[in-house]
């Protein structure tokens, strides 16, 4: 596996790549787990070549958020890639992506789908996304890109912004990976106490058993959202965020659910925020 | 030459190209003069393929402005273009552009270059370009797209917009094409009244002036304004708009002006508006 941290060597690197050859691209902030490793193996079966960033962000954090703290493994995540044969591993500082000689001032600005749920939050997160997005894109240029289903907003603003400016990558949507209790992997996992942890499956639960009354013909998103909230009650150290049924791609709300729906949740437990969700099929 | 006018189908005339031929991209709003065909035929000199495009870009227009006269003659421009040997005209309707089944709202946002100048005049009109330009260069993805240096502040922001989302296409500036009497090529100028046509020149001489001044050794940029002020002055009908000396890539006011700097102005005569530059060197 080639690691390259510039994207002069990045251009070079791919200059070997015939017309024709896919390339699979899955971008990342990095203290990877199997759920970052299901996409990395499924742009390895479908493409000739695959690459993976790992950046974490800064425009993507507010002034409050978890920035300096996030969770880093180079070297592990690193072993990773190479394992599941990713050809090149793109790895660029901030300073790479945001020169500070001419500073940056453009930037792509998503629209409402980005206002809600997780954008009522955090103001600016999103508009931090389709920025970063925008600039891999146009230096990876892949033929497709492998997104995780468990950030769920995440998945429709970056569908919606390939869709709106023209990308030419394909984007594909893989499953969300859990832990054998039902919790959504998440690098912020690591930051859930011992105690926090036991309680944090309650969040799938919940939104399992407004999935398993759906199933049995509720359509009414009110009860389904309230079949939501009276599970999570359960527990008093949980504080619920936002609970949602939305139209999985502009994500607006619903008042009756149907095929396509997406059920979601934010949950805090203590400092460490949780999100999950399900798409109705 | 092949005129294409859904994404699609030049997504399909594209996949033809190998992988190393290079492709020279000029987008237009059409109604094509020399200035455009300057564009043209550099292009063509420098690439195995030469793409223009034409279309009318609703989003970079004021609610008050000429979008539904803006002057437009499709069989002239396209005869223009094949004598000019230009390989692919894209000419997209503004629906193929911006469906309205799922409306847009992901833009390009440009940051200070964009807000003086023509900016504060036009408020939203270089969200417009960022956002088409940037449309436009994922669908074509050309090696070099050519600009003309007339709208020296469209350069200016489309530069950054380059940099700063990392597009990979180079930018070739092209230097103005005027008429005998100086003045700048435009399709706007067809809306000049002969007798307004007559005083237009009156805009590129004041700009010959301060220049003149600036060779002969005078670098404070109020004394360079002023003599265009002045010059200006000599036709009543004239009503100057801005009278700028900035830097050509930050757009940033000079108290010195400098080799690089940028000379422009904006006038108007009756209801038309007339902008020009020149760059000191």
């Amino acid at each position: 596996m080639l690691i390259v941290k510039t994207i002069q060597e990045f251009m070079n690197a791919k200059s070997d790549l015939g017309r024709k050859d896919t390339l699979g691209f899955v971008p990342t902030m990095g203290y990877l787990h199997d759920g970052h490793i299901e996409l990395v193996k499924r742009a390895r079966k479908e493409n000739k070549f695959v690459v993976a960033s790992i950046f974490v962000n800064p425009t993507q954090f507010g002034e409050n958020e978890d920035l300096s703290s996030y969770p880093r493994d180079f070297s592990r995540d690193k072993k990773l890639l190479e394992q599941h044969e990713c050809d090149i591993l793109f790895y660029p500082s901030a300073k790479e992506m945001y020169p500070s000689v001419q500073p940056m001032e453009t930037f792509v600005v998503p629209g409402k789908t980005a206002e809600r749920l997780e954008g009522q939050l955090r103001p600016g997160h999103f508009r931090g996304v389709t920025t970063i997005v925008s600039k891999l894109l146009n230096i990876v240029g892949p033929t497709t890109t492998y997104l995780g289903q468990k950030d769920g907003q995440q998945v429709a603003v970056i569908k919606k912004l390939v869709s709106d400016l023209n990308f030419s990558t394909k984007i594909v949507v893989v499953p969300t990976v859990r832990e054998p209790d039902g919790l959504a992997l998440s690098s912020r996992n690591t930051y859930l106490t011992s105690v926090q942890r036991k309680k944090a499956p309650y969040l799938y639960s919940s939104l399992l058993e407004a999935f398993s009354l759906y199933k049995k013909g509720e359509t009414n998103t009110n009860i389904l959202k309230e079949s939501i909230i009276k599970h999570l009650k359960n527990d008093e150290e949980i504080r619920v965020d936002y609970i949602s049924v939305a139209d999985s791609n502009s994500l607006e709300e619903l008042d009756i659910a149907s095929k396509g729906s997406m059920i979601s949740a934010a949950i805090w437990l203590g400092n460490t925020r949780l999100i999950d969700n399900i798409i109705l099929d």
